[in-house]
């Protein structure tokens, strides 16, 4: 039985991989949990599990749930350095990082460095910092395993095959929800309508980058370090209907392609039990029934954050964190506070002009970085917002 | 450097593996050539790459050949027993089974016996005594490597995967030349019409078996036996484009699948140098430039044949090697004898109905049926040829 963490577990892939958990539960045991401020979720997950230790990053989401968790014996702890502690859980195998934004880098490396496998679904940690992740993960024996889709589209397809026989890989994109709008429409999008997305349920964030293809930007950077392959080495192709999750060229031309349903247990469970595949009772994928799949190039006049994300890998060092960061600031201010959509990319190139890249050596740059380009865009967003 | 000898050199997957020696000659080393009666094809090819032996199945085309190649030091043999005794060749160490039909069986036989790996092309070895095949192999300390596209995308696709995870084996067919025909014109139509192939050029008889969609049914008997999964656990789907090969469902529900152009020279390579890939310089797939694939179920009114073949696997023994016998001699027929196309899967029903399954034990049994099966279709279409 494996031992696992979970952190982020009431968000969309904690919920998720619980559920896993539940469908097999010869297979996994809970042995920490964290999330946010959603103290209620995580009690009734706590009520299920009967995890060792949890924790709230929110002191007051943690107070409430000690009051109402009290006797069960668990450990709730509180703030980054609670989560943190909860991803360096001792006993457990593998932690499932599933954390939304910047917040998921430290957590996750603490999990590395207690020498835990990691199933990495959240994509900042390899954006910030993707070649410090894969360097610690070496020196403390564990391996990364993707959760996202399309990386683990890429992981399954190169499985059994050689590395240096790889050609190109192919990120799929489903276009997000404003794929088929008219150029001018886009400028303005209301928040209600970019988070339409066609094919995934996920959180806001994510939706929104999917809106403005960042998404698939963040990605090609997760890919570059995840895959070890340069991004001249990486393409992107829309697909409409995210049914094929990504692709891998070989030299001999030949395609190796992973597809299915879009449903996230199938990805995290072979993330959570590699190189096992839990026998999950889900639909199967029938192409005669879906009948078409239909690709298309990206459009980079529309949708221009994906080439900002191949320009800031291009650049290197910090500037993918503060490419990360910006994207991070102009999402949350056109969710929250009336920036338009077309401002988003704006912010981030304008953040990425004021940047003086340096080499990444370090986490502390990565995370100055982050904190220096959270607060020029928050500068840029004030000067613009209404 | 890989020593190999081809068998059925001069058609089309002979060819395309020449072409292959020739792209990478630092790679292999053509010890020996076989061919049917193509003297003039294999004259040329011998000049290009100087095997030790040859053998054209045709005494009268080997003397022929012996005439104008005398002077070259290389053996000229003849008949089946040269073309086995090339097959045998010591020194090689793979064998690339391309003759066509139940020809192959004994000379691919011969390779596994001498120890050889087998690339193979050639399907009729496996539909007529997949089981022994397999013994074979496994007591000569070989393998047998899918030539076929579809197996090979099969093959591919289970590369690094655990066996014991398949849920389900999806073989693709483009439905052949007559997919679009009213049922109506499908029982007549000529075979000029039948040989139109809209996406791969390949032999007469092959053409005409992906016309009836008999191609396909061959093919899942060959997956039977080539991957060990019963039938039941093997799908057809109808996909025009011919770009995804096949596919491999787990039972976590992810589909792994292996695509590329419609160029044998990929999957032929895989299987030459697997688990390496050459660098073939190939036009790379496209999926934009493609737009859309599609994907239809199997129309088992319009094309009986498939079903014939699933049946024929149930009934299991010798009853494939029936059916593969009675389709080659209703293929010949319609060419040449001018019965009707959908006179086909009739003539193959009838010779099944007539036939005495019992277990196939040994090579003789297979043999034995093939030549039963050919006199009992020749009988029926004798009665119907006009």
């Amino acid at each position: 039985m494996k031992q696992i963490v979970v952190l982020g577990s009431t968000g969309s892939i904690g919920t998720n991989t619980l559920d896993i958990v539940e469908r097999s539960p010869h297979a996994f045991r809970v042995l920490g949990l964290t999330a946010g401020s959603n103290d209620e979720k995580l009690e009734a997950q706590i009520r299920q599990f009967r995890p060792k230790a949890v924790a709230l990053s929110d002191p007051a989401a943690a107070a409430r749930l000690r009051q109402r968790c009290g006797d069960l014996g668990i450990d709730i702890l509180e703030g980054p350095a609670g989560v943190a502690e909860v991803a360096a859980l001792p006993g457990a195998e593998l932690a499932i990082s599933a954390i939304v934004g910047a917040a998921g880098l430290v957590p996750t490396l603490a999990a590395i460095r207690s020498n835990k496998h990691i199933a990495l679904a959240n994509k900042e940690p390899m954006v910030m910092a993707g070649q410090l992740m894969q360097q610690e993960a070496t020196a403390h024996g564990v391996r990364i395993f993707p959760v996202d889709s399309e990386h683990s589209a890429i992981f399954q397809s190169l499985e059994g095959h050689r590395l240096e026989d790889v050609r190109r890989l192919i990120l799929t994109a489903s276009g997000g929800p404003l794929w088929g709008l008219p150029a001018e429409d886009i400028q303005d999008v209301k928040p209600e309508r970019a988070l339409k997305h066609p094919n995934w349920k996920m959180g806001a964030k994510i939706t929104i980058d999917s809106a403005t293809i960042m998404n698939k930007g963040l990605e090609v950077i997760e890919a570059r370090w995840l895959f070890d392959i340069p991004a001249s080495r990486i393409d992107v192709l829309i697909h409409r209907e995210s049914i094929i999750h990504s692709l891998v060229e070989y030299r001999d031309r030949s395609v190796i392609a992973q597809l299915g349903l879009p449903d996230m247990r199938t990805p995290i469970s072979y993330a959570m039990q590699y190189p096992a595949r839990l026998d999950l009772d889900l639909p199967s994928l029938d192409l005669a029934e879906i009948a078409t799949l239909s690709f298309h190039r990206p459009d980079h006049a529309r949708f221009p954050c994906l080439r900002l994300a191949y320009e800031a890998l291009e650049v290197g060092g910090t500037m993918p964190a503060a490419l990360n960061a910006a994207n991070e600031v102009a999402v949350d201010a056109y969710l929250h506070h009336g920036i338009r959509f077309g401002e988003i990319p704006d912010i981030i190139r304008s953040t990425m002009q004021a940047h003086h890249q340096r080499e990444l050596l370090h986490l502390e740059d990565a995370l100055e970085t982050d904190r220096w380009a959270r607060e020029k865009a928050g500068c840029l967003v004030n000067a613009l917002a209404r």
